[in-house]
């Protein structure tokens, strides 16, 4: 066991029993924007497990854990999330619609379209994998009419605060 | 249940029983090139779960499994590899090393590294996450040096054929 080290690349052994990969540490989620509309989260952890830095290729993948009562922030942008689901029962506000997700289901989010991601179900964590580009711009909260359109849709009123 | 067409995105359920996707048909591996060096392959299914063309990013996401007894082809190219095994066992070639690979293990292959991918274990298929970059190079057979090298190799030996 332990990381091998191959030339240029890498082996990266999974402990099921902590769930985590040798060697990758958690990064921050992001700075606290709870002030901002909507961009508030909880009970959410990031590990970054490649990025242009660490491979030849144009995109990032990481892997997010979200803890019971978590969730992270309703935000907005033009790249897209390419999610698989690894473990535990989540939901997903993604753009106008709320999905229930469970272990290996597949998420795209397209551009500009809100979205948020919280926990469901028991006491295991919801984790999944989010592949993105390594280029890409920065998340913003939605705007006004967003939010006052979300807030009044009973099917999504539960995932806007 | 169904697959949720989110407005530009996309909402894949997972069917655990069939170890499937709803709506992610089969694509062909590749063209049979079994004459040419190390590139016979054998019991292994491609599935495309999004591309450049059907998400907004530049990256493309496949899963492919690998049946007992199977294996991919002996290839490189300059594009790297971002592997998560989903299930069963497997073992890899990769440059000149050999790696054995459990669920959720990670797996970057280095640019121009020779690699192949084979079923290990029991009659469960080895399936694995594979992320690469949309704008990506063709395989090649490792040149003559490379196959005389890693033949002689006892270590990778046995996965040179």
């Amino acid at each position: 066991m332990g990381t091998t080290v191959i030339p240029g690349g890498l082996h990266r052994p999974f402990d099921p029993s902590a769930f985590r990969w040798e060697g990758v540490g958690e990064t921050p989620y992001k700075d606290r924007e709870g002030r901002r509309r909507g961009m508030s989260w909880q009970g959410l952890n990031r590990f970054t497990l490649a990025t242009p830095e660490t491979l030849a290729g144009t995109f990032e993948q990481r892997y997010f854990e979200i803890a019971p009562a978590g969730f992270s922030s309703l935000e907005k942008h033009a790249h897209v999330h390419l999610v698989v689901v690894l473990r535990g029962r989540g939901r997903a506000l993604i753009g106008d619609r709320v999905v229930d997700l469970a272990p290996f289901d597949l998420v795209q989010t397209p551009s500009w379209a809100p979205h948020r991601w919280v926990h469901a179900g028991d006491a295991e964590p919801f984790g999944f994998l989010c592949t993105v580009d390594g280029d890409r711009d920065r998340p913003s909260e939605v705007d006004e009419a967003e939010w006052d359109a979300l807030g009044a849709d009973p099917h999504t009123a539960a995932l806007v605060f």
